[in-house]
This record gives structure tokens, sequence and C-alpha cells, in this order.
């Protein structure tokens, strides 16, 4: 007998969420697309390498038949560096995706090991309008989703690289001062500024309270900074970022000095997504501009952000369910009589029932509005 | 450096490809959502077991990190049997589905091992209306889209499976049966009767030829078996279904005889899509009224297909060029006029360059109506 089994991580979307989840990806590929961004597809498969500073346990990793180990990629922007830097593609570009990506996750966490993300690059464009156009195009994807009590939270890549070069961190300490950050673990904080004397200890300690509105939180920040630390250059960057949008948006927008990098390919100013009632991030996004040295090609300016998707009909869809389907059925006792279908209106679904009483029951049960079926040669429309 | 190949028989798809892929998937699943299609979506990752009847050499084949063996799906038809008979879900239903698929082929063959699939699936209605509504939305799709010179061949998975009872054939027969058949090679055929003499000799001889239009191959097969044969039968079931359709989609059919199952699971009648200029078809469906009782639930009637978007693509796209994408493009020169964006249409796609010359550059470049900017506070549209 067949498996009635799913692999870890995995699920099966039906009805409801199937669509919901579908429908989503095409409006926001649709609002992307009339902001001027250009579809890209890669392949689910890579070879390995693509994602050789990815943690291997993480990966789906297999042999082709002669092999070569190939992965199921974890991620887009690194398939999409290795367009640019291979084919012909011209910079500067606006490019967006959408698809699968997978990440190995154990049983155990309960954590999805295949999600589905939408997402952008702005590949070759120098201007601070690719970190403007990047926040904007995700806010207006989520002001036109209408997700509810959404903010977008700004960070920098580099705020954490000063801490570790200045302290300085070895690979241990880094990892340590992370795993504080991500936990907001203050104490800890205490404890490596004190074994790692700086002038910048009171910052560090302090760090994992610097997040929220984002003039208040870089006015505390050069208070705990010596002047003219490098770091407030970071700040300015972030604050004068911000002050580009309107009031509608900047509402909208927090900033979070002590966040870890999602990417270790971000080189300067990062976001997050945030919503009610889901725990983690559904927009994770940042500068990055070394991923085409990588390939061997010259340098690019860029800035991408990626969405996950079952987070957002999540946010979306806690309570909401409503999934356009036709009203209408039509029943044909006689088969010979299918022939007139064709010139029949288009949403008029075709009843592939037998008899006018199942389908008039399917109808009721699924809130069809009308059944149609010949009678005597004449179409009788029967509102249920 | 990393990695700039990708895996055999993969491609990335730029712009024009990518997009129109795209926007066909949508297309597609928009009309048959209209039709009363219910989406499902299954993972990219099985269980090997859940595919154990393929020969393993054809698919993406690994471990997870328990060491239990997985596959990149092949197919959907299967994993959507495994939900159907898992779930709660209660037939009768109309599913509809779209995603990647894998079949591994050596780099030498040329073939694409990663394909973009829309299909559906009809489960638990007992009427031939069936094969009915899955012939006639595949058509709908296919007309919709104005795929030029398409044409719907019909089969019966039985015909090939009566003479091989009757010849008899055994497994390697069965299997020389099957390639002389996709050849349409005669003399095979003839050598093949010679050896194993039957009553169907003549008809079995003749197969290769029983193709085209439905009347005129049925009358001749009749001609060529003996009266009330079982093969009789299912020319009947082909020809009745046949007259269901209107003369408009008559003359879209086609039928052939010695038509080879696609899938190993289909039962009866079986159906595939052709288009001019390219090798194979596009569109593969049928009947499989036994698949659910390999999940060891009753079986139930069904009926499917699934189309290769990637080849419709080719079918449609070989001249043609267009893709929407913004007209208008807005330049900024000092970048606090970007509060004032909001308040613009949402076409206009802002220009991530410094200077409006580049800016003019690109928009000429790219075919965009206008160029936008502010001057002394007024806003000027210029037409290029």
């Amino acid at each position: 007998m067949k498996t009635k089994r799913l692999p870890s991580g995995t699920q099966d979307k039906l009805f409801r969420r199937a669509e919901g989840v579908y429908t989503l990806e095409h409006q926001i590929s649709n609002i992307l697309k009339t902001r001027g961004f250009q579809r890209i597809e890669t392949p689910t498969i890579e070879f390995a390498e693509l994602f050789d500073d990815k943690p291997s346990d993480t990966l789906y990793r297999f042999f082709d038949n002669q092999g070569r180990l190939l992965v199921l990629r974890p991620d887009m922007t690194l398939p999409v560096g290795r367009v640019v830097s291979t084919t012909q593609v011209k910079l500067p570009l606006k490019l967006s995706y959408s698809g699968k990506v997978f990440r190995y996750h154990d049983d155990m966490k309960g954590l999805q090991n295949e999600m589905t993300q939408i997402g952008i690059e702005i590949m070759g464009f120098s201007s601070m309008k690719s970190e403007y156009e990047a926040i904007f195009s995700a806010y207006t994807v989520l002001q036109e989703l209408n997700v509810p009590n959404f903010f977008i939270e700004m960070g920098h890549a580099k705020v954490l690289d000063a801490v570790i070069n200045e302290l300085p961190l070895d690979k241990k300490g880094k990892k340590q001062l992370n795993q504080a950050m991500l936990n907001r673990n203050i104490s800890e904080l205490r404890e490596l500024t004190q074994h790692y004397p700086s002038e910048i200890g009171a910052f560090v300690s302090e760090l994992p309270t610097l997040f929220g509105d984002i003039v208040s939180v870089v006015n505390r920040a050069k208070q705990l900074l010596p002047t003219n630390h490098e770091i407030t250059m970071y700040l300015e960057e972030l604050l004068f970022l911000s002050e580009l949008f309107d009031e509608t948006v900047q509402k909208r927008l927090r900033v979070d000095l002590g966040m870890v990098r999602t990417m270790d390919y971000y080189t300067g100013i990062m976001f997050a997504g945030y919503g009610e009632g889901i725990p983690d991030s559904f927009l994770n996004g940042g500068r990055y501009d070394e991923l085409l040295a990588h390939f061997g090609v010259e340098k690019a300016y860029s800035v991408g952000w990626a969405m996950n998707l079952e987070s957002i009909f999540d946010l979306l869809y806690k309570q909401k369910e409503k999934i356009n389907k036709p009203k209408k059925m039509i029943h044909v006792e006689d088969l010979n009589q299918l022939k007139k279908m064709s010139a029949l209106e288009k949403d008029v679904e075709l009843s592939l029932f037998h008899s006018l009483e199942e389908t008039r029951e399917f109808a009721k049960k699924w809130d069809y509005e009308e059944v149609w079926y010949l009678q005597d040669s004449q179409l009788i429309k029967e509102v249920l």
C-alpha cells in the first residue's frame, strides 16, 4: 500500500489556504510589476557550491547521476546573483521572483521546511533611492493587502560589525553577541562588555533596548556613544532614510539597532516586517553590495527583500474566509444536451452529478446561489 | 569563487519568458476557478515510497536526517491521491493545482528536468460528464489562450491492454508493443502478430495507422475486428464521448487507437494535446479509477489532466513579444521630494537613477512613454 505520510516540515494546503496563498502571490506580483519590477525565475535545484556558506545540515542535499552535489535552494538572492553575473543582462535592474525555498529543520522544531517566498532585488543603482524603493514597495504591498497593524523595523548590518571590531570579539564572542542580541539578554551583554572593555561599552550593554521609535532611539544611542564614533554614521543613515518617507509610511517604521543579520551577505541597511499574532518576521531585506563579487564580477549596489507568503496568509486570514467561486451550477439530464453548454455564460459551473437532486443538494451545501436545468427544452434558473 | 553553473536540465527564465509562463499559469488557474475547480497544493518533497512504481533513475532522490528516502515529486496526481485518501475531504471534488515537477534525464538528452505543470483532478463523479468536463476544460483553456492550431487526441488505455491479453504478450512482448506503437513501427507489429497469432492480428498490425478523424478511424477499426470483440466497446466509448461535444470542439478532436499510456495509472479514456511546432504533447490526461485503491481506501472514479506550461508558452510566444510594464517613469532630483510620491498615480514607476539624464536614457531604451519630473515645484510630464 502507498505511503500516506508527509516528510517533516511539509504540508498539504487545501481549498481556502491553497487558494489564498496563491492569490496573495499573484496580487503581490502584480503590485511589483506595476512598480516596474521584472520577473526572474531560477531552478529549484542548484549546485551545492552556490550555498557553501550555509550550514550543510540546514540544506536538502543530494547527488545527480554524475555524483555532483545538488541542493534545494534555501534562498533566492544567491541564484539571482548567479544569473546576473553569468548572463548578458545589464545592470541596473529591478527584479522580482516568487517560488519555493527549502530549509531543513528537524521534526521536533515544528518549523516549515518548504516555504513560498516572493521578493525583489534592486541591483546596480547607487542612489539611496534603492533603499527607499525597497522599503516603499514592501510597505505598498502590505498596505494594499490590508495587512493589519504591520510595522517595518530597520537596522544596520554595520552596527554589530563595528561592535565586534571594537571590542574586539573572536568567533566565539561574535556568536555570543549575536545570540545575546537575538534573546535581548542584557546581563550577558554586560558580561561581554566587562570582559572586553571599550569606549562603546555603555552603548553595547544597552543595545538590546535600543529599538522602537527611530528619532528617540537614535538620540539615546548618540548619548551612549563617543562623539563622531563610526556607529553614529550608521545611525544618521537610518535617520536620513526614514525621513525620506511621508508621514503615513513613517508611522509604520521602527528601528532596532541590535538587529542581527538574517542573511550573512547584508552589508548596510536591513529591515524586517512584523505583524500582530505571528512571532517571527514575515519580511526580511537589506543591502548586499558585495554579493556579485563572490561570482568574480564587479560588485554592484544591491538591495532586496523577501516575504514569506504563508505567514502573510496567516496574518490576513486568521478570521476571514472568502474565496470567490462560481455561484451557479447547471445540471443536464441527457448527456446530449452538453452540446449546448458552450453557448452559456462562462461562470456557470457544469454539474457532474447524474441527477438534479444530487446537484441541488451539493449546490446548497456549498452555497451556490442558483441551479439551472433544462425542462421541456426550456432553461429553468432555480434560486436556492 | 561561487559556481556559475546550473544543474542538468534546469534553466533560468528571465523577463519575457519568466513573466509569460507565470502569467499563463495564472490565466489558466483563473479559467479553472471559474469552472468550479478548487485549488490544492502539495509539497515539492514526498517520501519516495509514494512513487515506487517509477523507475528510480528518473527520480531525484535523497535522504532526510533520519535516513528516510525522499524524492522531488515527478507528478501531481499521486500526491493528490495521498491527500484525498488521508484527509477528511469528502468526494466528489474538482481540484486544480500548479507547480514544479521533476524528472531526471541525463545531460545528453537535452530534456527539461524541472517543469511547471498545471492540472486538474475530477474525483468521485461516476457520470461520463467527468471525461466531458476534463476535455472541455482543457479545450476552454487552450481556446481562451488563443493557442493556434491545437488538437486533442483521444485514446483508450484498455485497447492496448486487450491486445496484450489476447496475443498474449509477456513482459518483454508488452514492452515491444508499446515501443512499436510509440515509433509507429508497422513492420515490427506485423512480426509481433505473426509470432502471436490471434483473431485481432489484422487490427494490431494496422494499429499504428489508426489515428485521425474519430468516425473514420472507428469505422475502419470495426472492419478489422471480429464482431462484438471487447475492443469495439472501447471504440464505442470514444465515439460516444466525442459526440457529446458541439461542432466547434469536435473540430479539435482526433483519435489515436494505439495511444500508449503516459501514466501507468490510466484505466480508461486518455487524451493528449498537440500543437504546431512542438514535437511532444503539452497536455496529458485520462481516467484513473484505481489510483485511490493504492492507498487502501475505496476506489473512486477519477479523471485528470496536466499541462506543461513551458511548452504552451513556446506554442504561444514563438513570435510574439508583449509584456505589460509601466509606461511612465518619474525622476526626483532632491531625495526629500520622495515624500510626495505616495500621492501619485500607482502606475508611475520611480526612477532610481541620480540624474534626469540617466532616467531619460533608460526610459527611452526600454520604451517608456513618459518621463515625469519636478521643475520649480511643478510636475513636468515629458512625452518621449
